[in-house]
């Protein structure tokens, strides 16, 4: 049995149209659910706690008689990391270690200069205070997601790291719970959707209002963050995610079906590309696929996916494959090839680079260092991947010398008068000396 | 006469809800605005130029056939810039190296490293292919938010700055024209509102689409860029401009006067805030601005502000002024003290610091380097003025070794199957060394 999957090549003289459909995607956000999020901010933003309790009960079946019972205790999450088995244990800290580790070589430090007249310019970078981190629930609920969301907050400096987790009918995931203890989460409450988000934005008696809010969930949570945006700071807004495999044809074509696999599992709308500039190794991609398909747990989810929203390209060569990529702006970039850091120059735009046959996105996804939080839909044309930097926040530091001021003031006096900003100009032209 | 300002004192019961009230704001994005701007939205995303030509004819009184007649050659800007009076051509060109100067600094550069068993990580750091510069029309033309938006952009190594600016009427600004050639604009359309941030967003056949669109705007701009988020990156979304003065109290009170004047005169909702230990030296500022506002060109503006907005804090030492400092996170914050280096470590959120009796806010508003696009609203907590790094993006690097692909892989095969997330697991398995 084989399954469809969208095959064109860069010298059909649709080309352009073929990208295009391709990666055409809409969130979908529509009137309906704008005016229930709107309504659930305002709600919890009036009465707070109660309001979060009602829409906990209801939307998750939770029973809670108040907020206290929505919150996890510090032992809960320890007790969770040391009845993990060994071999989980194990490597949920190894992949700790190595994201801290990663994520601490992006802290920014401050920096000053003086200028001859004894000037000072500077930046002093500062942590945010107290941020969220919203972990999706029930089946996409991500133990790797919690360590990506809160280590870079920690390495950031950040004070108080509040997790919100939805625990639908009330059912914990104890690697969550892990994940929570390893990664230095201070509070933890069990709620979800606009009511979680709204909290977070607002603060309650019980949850505190934080600085940002990062973190991935379905329409709902997406439509809440961008209505908070700018009472609290955001991360993305993500979509489904992607991956594209630029391949020589000289990669084992099993791996490269396991590697679009490992990315069409996460859900129907993933999206999975292979582009390469040899025709026969499509072919024997696609035989892998038909063949390794059918074994697959999650087989139903990948065939939705591969057969909605893959494609194999062929391309005349990786000059046009670098074009594609850059068209593209994958989320995570697979370069199977026998040199990838030949092609590094040519590349603009992606979250993540994968460099290499052995490098997997898999790898990427829980230990190798990097976030796999990542720009979905093409938006790593101009976004970054979570990180360290999405923490701290800058302040400008400017101290003039009187002469300084008094040589600025004359020019600020000119460009405010041209603004017809007269209190401007004057406030600077009492530091003109005489 | 006397105008009305607020005062209150941190001894005061009820210091804490006073604050509340006096940092109270809302932008006002009603139903109706936001229905407005997503039709527009909607019809120039489908429409293109044509839509963008008629909203242009419609909401700025212009007469245009078609979006070539709305765009500016180069030729003009030299112009504008050629016939400036020479002070102020000499002005613009100070402020353009200054800021040019201070924003070098800021530039990030990619990084590398090997692990031990082979394996490199690192980032890649590339600027945005295109931006675009939203620069309001009418009286609040500034030339200077030219500059402060588009050097950045210059200095990160953006290939294409697009610049729009409304010109209500048909008028242009020469000084707004000469700053987008010095500040190397690659292109000017005059036009304005959501149609503009629709013309960037989208692109038309005319005005090409661009990856991020910073520049304060109106409600309707704001609103349009909110909605347009996720298709392209925005800079935040700005609230009126605000200053905090903290003076202990030996400063000149005219200049301290004339600093507050100086936010005041942006617009009625402009909000300046003295703190001081020194009751005496509330009353001296309160004196100079009943004392100088009579004779101030924008009068009637600051006046308004002040009876509105503004406040004289007085605090018990300067350890509570910094704690104010703090709650209010001000977009500009001016230590008009003895040793302002001695204060900074206890500052935590502040957009720009201008420290000392010589720095005015006017001096960083024009030429003293740092931008001065920066958070308000107390948006510091989580954001940072416009700086080089809102216009270069990173994507994370990944190259295992066949020793190090091998490792990770079996971290990731646990991870993954503890998600039930066999494709990951199966795709790390591969690469484990037999």
């Amino acid at each position: 049995m084989t399954i469809d999957i969208r095959r064109f090549s860069s010298d059909q003289a649709d080309f352009s149209a073929q990208m295009d459909a391709l990666l055409a995607w809409e969130a979908v956000s529509d009137h309906q659910v704008q005016q229930i999020v709107t309504d659930i901010l305002a709600d919890v933003k009036k009465r707070g706690d109660a309001a979060v309790v009602e829409y906990s009960n209801r939307f998750d079946h939770l029973h809670a008689q108040s907020m206290s019972e929505l919150e996890l205790g510090q032992e809960q999450l320890q007790q969770a990391l040391d009845t993990l088995p060994q071999a989980q244990r194990d490597a949920l800290l190894k992949a700790a270690e190595r994201v801290r580790s990663y994520h601490e070589k992006q802290k920014q430090d401050s920096w000053q200069y003086r200028e001859a007249d004894g000037t000072l310019l500077g930046q002093k970078v500062t942590p945010m205070d107290r941020v969220g981190i919203y972990v999706p629930g029930g089946k996409a609920a991500y133990p790797s997601s919690v360590l990506m969301n809160a280590i870079p907050a920690h390495v950031a400096g950040v004070n108080e790291i509040i997790m919100v987790v939805p625990t639908p009918g009330g059912e914990l995931n104890q690697l969550v719970l892990a994940a929570a203890a390893v990664a230095g989460v201070n509070r933890v409450f069990t709620i979800g959707g606009a009511q979680a988000v709204a909290a977070l934005a607002y603060g309650t008696d019980t949850v505190p209002g934080v600085d940002k809010i990062v973190g991935p969930g379905n329409i709902f949570v997406a439509t809440a963050k961008r209505q908070v945006f700018g009472t609290v700071g955001i991360d993305m807004i993500a979509g489904p995610s992607e991956i594209l495999v630029v391949c020589d044809g000289k990669t084992d074509p099993d791996w490269i079906a396991m590697d679009l696999f490992s990315q069409a599992e996460h859900d129907e709308d993933a999206q999975a590309i292979l582009v390469s500039p040899d025709a026969g190794f499509l072919d024997q991609v696609k035989a892998s696929i038909d063949k390794l398909l059918p074994d697959m747990q999650r087989a139903d989810i990948i065939r939705a996916s591969l057969t909605g929203r893959a494609a194999l390209i062929k391309v005349a060569d990786m000059d046009e494959a670098m074009e594609v990529t850059n068209r593209i702006a994958p989320e995570h970039l697979e370069l199977s090839v026998e040199d990838p850091q030949a092609l590094l120059p040519q590349i603009r735009h992606a979250g993540a680079i994968f460099m290499g046959r052995h490098t997997s996105e898999a790898l990427g996804d829980y230990c190798a260092g990097p976030n796999h939080v990542l720009p979905t839909s093409g938006t790593a044309r101009f976004s970054s991947p979570l990180g360290v930097y999405d923490f701290q926040k800058r302040s400008s530091l400017i101290m003039c010398s009187p002469d300084g001021a008094s040589e600025l003031g004359q020019v600020a006096s000119v460009l405010a008068r041209g603004e017809q900003l007269e209190a401007h100009a004057r406030s600077a032209e009492y530091r003109i000396k005489k």
